[in-house]
């Protein structure tokens, strides 16, 4: 049976709103107060199913003769490709169907297979050689353009031909639940002479997706519009943390660097476009239409909830954007194409973000830039008011594709704000 | 005696205007026909010595009871910091020195530690986790400036007080000797409607040095500038290819990408800061004084020679540039601290790159993009014009600080332009 098939249960509980039914299954790497050595897992339901006991267990053996899930990271088993991909999921959701009996009555492996997700320490899932942020909605291009540079023309002339993308640093980038040191940097005021070190003023937060790359390719080897999906292995949560005034003051003419490069955080949780594709829908129109190398034929988009949550100190989380990823106008293939168009290589683990996710309508923003407009018009929070993040302030994405009867979720990415260090 | 002290000799024959004297030591990675096996040398006139050989034979154990030389990168030795670089560096210059009869006397030892340099494969002497290009030069970023942008304007008002940089991609950097696929991308030209996608037309060329980080920092945990030099193990040179017609259609707003992600290259031979000490120098005058985070005492420069040669086929090389690194207005300590004062993390390996080193006068211009002024003052070479590289052409960086006697060279960077992956 298709691991994607609505009908499926799994012996292990799951509530209607999860985000991991037997139908996502998505792959983390983690610990647990018990074991301290890093090893691959899915979730499900609440519980997250260690997949280096079902291995050692001869339950699981995607790569035969080999194992792939008893690592530090999931590259050693994306690096293997879609058919190992494929065929790890199908025994996957083979053992958690609740008309199986193997796993579900074996009581002691039971026991050594499951953890509860409130337990499990979660990990930086992968390993990430390179790290490239797009730049690929439409909305927040128009709405960026039309605050800093010209209203009038606030989509540059390359926006519709080129996916803009740079890139970013990949060192920093943390897994949710990482605090986020408030950066210090170079700002300035713009009636002021000269720039001033200290702490960000006004440090926001990027509502994005990112795909992760599963197969590379060869320096000077493009891969093809069409062949993309064999490449992309799948997608997580990520917020492209950002200091405007670092921004504003250093972002011409070789873009953003330090305004970003302290820290970028993603989900546990990769979700596999194997679990996203029953979600494929139309993404926007395309006018003009795409140069040849990036034309492609069918749905490339895929319906994703996308929603962030601000949690300021002794106040509940507001949610303050609700966006989804179909708005994106260009896509993952359209992504991997151009990036590689030029012959540039990618490697397994390389992370390929969208670019701040807005939607149409106003209170689809996926930034504090563009929801306060530039601090012009602040959130009022519970009687508080905020135009950029302050010191323990917490930023919550979350994400997920709803279907009839369940969700295919991304869980949750989370940072906590801390505050700057001295620079006396 | 100090490995760097000019009365020192070499048992081996070292010519005047060789690169690699004793008082050099540069480090590589490298394989011969007879071993396939990568392993880190240094290069001592015109032989490879074999440090794996040298490990393995007991003479040279810089981390107690462990091997850093046996192996495919510098990263296992460059992370154990200065004190294990200065003791390698002063154990391997005395087994090469002329009076100790130690390597020179064992004709067995010294059968399998040397090999000829012309015999030896030189790898990627570096696994680079992330790659940075700054843009240091004040002439070069004058002279784009003046270019692309406003003549009246040309350097932007953050470029005194910020030592701008942006994400380069690590990877694609390959060794010199690598062949250089002329990329595909979009260009439009000013009259054009619209992009085409095909060969780049204006490829290029940028004289580069890089340093490499030794020993990294941890997110949030800045190196503050008076410490940069015990993170910084040696430096090589760069050759930042760059297709100038896919540059100027996208690089606003976010900076350079494919223009510049199918290829960098760099030299087999990292020369160390220790080597490369004698040859401090002042700096320009920095006017506005930089702000406090940024603000060093006492030399900051190093005096090293650069050159660019172009070799047409059927033609001679020939040199079409002269440099020095001295030039550069942001000096390597100032480059990391700003790199790190937003909190980043550096990693052993992480490659940092100058940006172009134009000097003061029209022949010291490293691009060709300067040289013929964007096209408009064709260079003649033996009766045939270039604006910009065609294929079959070479480029070769050099470069060295001179002493009274010897020089401490970096050899060479060389790349062949090979012609665009049809696409059709």
């Amino acid at each position: 049976m298709n691991p994607s098939d609505p009908k499926l249960k799994s012996f292990v509980p799951v509530t209607r709103d999860s985000h991991f039914p037997i139908q996502n299954l998505p792959y983390g790497v983690f610990t647990t107060p018990a074991n301290f050595t890093p090893r691959v897992g899915v979730a499900i339901g609440e519980l997250v199913l260690d997949l280096s006991v079902l291995e050692q267990a001869g339950l699981l053996e995607p790569v035969p003769g080999e194992r792939v899930f008893n690592r530090p990271t999931l590259n050693a088993f994306m690096e293997r490709g879609p058919e190992v991909w494929r065929r790890a999921r199908e025994t996957i959701s083979e053992l958690l169907r609740a008309e199986n009996a193997r796993l579900r009555d074996d009581a002691a492996l039971r026991g050594r297979a499951f953890t509860s997700q409130a337990a499990a320490k979660m990990l930086l899932p992968i390993s990430i050689p390179g790290y490239t942020d797009f730049y690929s909605s439409k909305e927040h291009a128009t709405n960026v353009g039309s605050m800093f540079r010209d209203p009038a023309h606030a989509l540059l002339p390359n926006w519709l031909y080129v996916p803009i993308a740079y890139n970013g640093r990949a060192s920093s980038v943390v897994v949710s639940g990482t605090h986020v040191l408030r950066p210090n940097g170079q700002k300035k005021k713009p009636d002021a002479a000269q720039p001033v070190f200290g702490p960000s003023e006004r440090l926001d937060f990027e509502l994005e997706t990112a795909f992760v790359v599963g197969v590379g390719n060869a320096l000077g080897e493009p891969v093809s519009v069409d062949r993309a999906s064999s490449h992309v292995f799948g997608m997580v949560l990520l917020n492209d943390w950002s200091a405007r005034d670092l921004q504003q003051w250093e972002y011409i003419p070789l873009g953003p660097f330090n305004s970003k490069t302290f820290a970028t955080s993603i989900s546990p949780w990769v979700v596999t476009m194997d679990a996203l594709e029953p979600f494929r829908v139309e993404g926007p129109a395309q006018h003009p239409p795409p140069l040849p190398y990036l034309a492609t034929t069918g749905p490339q988009a895929y319906d994703i909830h996308l929603e962030a949550a601000l949690a300021i100190p002794g106040k509940r989380a507001t949610t303050i954007a609700r966006t989804n990823f179909r708005h994106l106008y260009w896509s993952i293939a359209q992504q991997l194409a151009h990036h590689t168009a030029s012959g540039c290589n990618t490697r397994v683990g390389d992370l390929m973000a969208s670019g701040t996710i807005s939607g149409p309508t106003p209170d689809s923003c996926g930034s504090l830039l563009e929801i306060t407009k530039n601090g012009r018009t602040p959130l009022a929070i519970g009687g508080v008011e905020r135009s950029f993040l302050e010191d323990d302030d917490e930023l919550i994405l979350t994400g997920w594709a709803q279907a009839k009867d369940y969700r295919v979720g991304f869980g949750e990415v989370r940072g906590k704000i801390v505050a700057a260090r001295s620079h006396a």
